[in-house]
């Protein structure tokens, strides 16, 4: 049996040039960064070399990159201390966004009294952009928090459309841009974007670290209380082999991205092509069947089989040795329809069973070959 | 030049076991935790193997135990959620905490208007029992929070009579027992504490992980909010490699408890020796110097001489290869004096040099002549 990890969106293999970045520095440096000696100066060397070539790739300044645990833990810091400390009356979300921005938002609703719009969804999930327009004519203090590119369906927000509407309308724009970083050139230069979130282990990098982008002035407060790290703004010692790790995972990512973007884009073209031709009725959810308006990370198809042979699937995939999944992997374990695709799919579709299928450069067109094989012969 | 690492109470290079699980971890289980194929489940494995070998160490169950990014994160979920969610209207601590209590209580003393009352300390740095006990006669939900073992003086708390005091005034207790976890056995069946806070990396564990104890049916809830990671106490993606190397630790940690602590102690005892006879009129901060009194992993020294010489010492002492430090290393970049000896320090004593020298398994006695021969030859 073959094992074929196409869940590349949930989280990815770390690269070598990763590991060893992350095994040298557990080796070598263990001092605190903040302790003043030199086995401290020599981790806080570590950490801010790592920052200030994460800055380099996006085009910020070095100040403006602060590290996590994570993008859960980056949106938190960002949504939470928006309300609490910018004064921010009103969140404009959407409703398929990541459960770390929708779940905080809904706790901060609930904590702090504030309004939640949610912007409406064109039928292919795309945000609905002039109503996004009139949402923003408020004369509440406004944040708008739009991920880059949905986890799910893969659709891509216009990035420099909503920041503009944002700054002409003087309000916030925050996007938890997870499955984009390290993914796309991203300029935030070019971008004028307050707040926007990664995380490393989406992009081959180590699980249990992220960063936030905070644009210079924010205001910003932290979440986490305790010790002076981060200029203040996350406390807890850092975890140096991670931030290691994360540089190098982006470091990699961006050198190679052209390439490495071909060829991951040509595995999606190959299993698109196999699987309209040879699974008539497939339907693409959200954009993800389109090359152009998609990441081309990831497609979700949803199959042409009765509800109760779906609910096998899954389970088929798995003991044949393909992993992939339903929704984002947060919900894997339920039996609950995804969040996304219930705003976007007719009942009838949603009956159906859709599975996210996620490609990275450690995918073969061989692969793609058996999966859509075993797909064949499980709907024949 | 050697190069001597005293500063073990900062932060702990990590054991050659614990690396070898770490990488195993990265190139193997790369699935995330939450996916639901072969791959998640080998990392959702992982984490509850090492979610059950922690909570056997500490005799409590598998559910009780709940990984954050550290101890700083783990004390600001409880303190946090215990305000929020449990209704505490007033915290019982001390001034000599460390900075992820206090700044955390100082934080929510702000936002919810709790009151914070501080237990008056002993000029050894001991808590005052009877005043707790004075404070703790309150109609107010109380929670106490004091730490096991002071990360500066090294002064232990007496858990059992502080437990039981709480019990008895059906009080919350909390404790952030960051510096003895790993360093002491630790039965939380014959402790009646709700919850307990530890890092890895102050047990040659790494860095950015650590667990909160929550005794069941706490009630407590997320503070960082997403996905249903950690039974939904703590969202995001968990980091499979550091909670192995965590586990990793604190097996190797009990598993070689009496015999490490020997060891250290004897390094310890050592350096007592001979500091205090060949270093004349110098004094102990807090219990340090009393080996029974006092955890056998740190000393804390004020040395007898000039404010002026003293502003060198540490850098003539990094410059000769020694890693100590002043405090806690939250803060050791400042020029202010500790929070902790600002407390239990005459004004006098607090113009000299106070120095916190911290010992590991991995320090010699040769380590500690080097050390005591560079402070003989500076003072003289």
């Amino acid at each position: 049996m073959k094992n074929v990890y196409f869940d590349n969106a949930a989280t990815t293999q770390m690269r070598d040039e990763v590991m060893t970045s992350i095994i040298d520095v557990m080796r070598n440096n263990y001092g605190n960064a903040s302790s003043s000696h030199s086995f401290g100066r020599s981790s806080k060397s570590l950490i801010e070399q790592s920052r200030k070539t994460i800055a380099q790739y996006l085009n910020v300044s070095a100040g403006e990159i602060v590290f996590t645990s994570g993008g859960t833990e980056a949106d938190n810091l960002i949504l939470r201390s928006a309300v609490r400390d910018l004064g921010i009356k009103h969140i404009i979300t959407s409703k398929i966004e990541h459960h770390a921005v929708l779940h905080t938002i809904e706790q901060l609703k609930q904590e702090y009294g504030i309004l939640v719009s949610y912007v409406n969804l064109e039928t292919n999930g795309d945000i609905d952009y002039l109503h996004l327009e009139t949402l923003l004519q408020t004369e509440n203090k406004t944040l708008v928090s739009l991920m880059h590119v949905n986890n799910e369906i893969g659709n891509i927000l216009d990035m420099q459309r909503v920041s503009n509407l944002c700054q002409v309308n003087k309000t916030l724009f925050h996007s938890d841009a997870v499955q984009s970083i390290g993914h796309y050139k991203m300029d935030l230069q070019e971008i004028p974007i307050d707040f926007m979130v990664a995380s490393a282990h989406k992009f081959h990098g180590p699980k249990g670290v992220g960063f936030a982008f905070i644009r210079k002035n924010s205001g910003l407060q932290p979440v986490i209380f305790g010790g002076e790290q981060e200029r203040g703004l996350r406390a807890g010692t850092e975890s140096v082999h991670n931030i290691s790790g994360i540089e190098k995972a982006l470091k990699s990512a961006c050198d190679n991205l052209n390439k490495e973007a071909d060829y991951v884009k040509e595995l999606k073209r190959y299993f698109i092509n196999r699987i309209v031709n040879e699974i008539p009725k497939v339907a693409f959810n959200g954009n993800s069947g389109d090359l152009n308006k998609s990441t081309y990370t990831l497609v979700n198809v949803c199959l042409p089989i009765s509800p109760k042979k779906g609910a096998m699937l899954l389970f088929q995939l798995d003991l044949k040795g393909i992993a992939c999944s339903k929704g984002s992997a947060c919900q894997s374990g339920s039996s609950q329809n995804s969040h996304v695709l219930t705003e976007i799919l007719s009942d009838a579709d949603l009956q159906k069973p859709s599975i996210r299928f996620s490609f990275s450069i450690y995918n073969t067109k061989e692969e793609v070959d058996y999966v859509i094989d075993v797909l064949k012969e499980f709907i024949e």
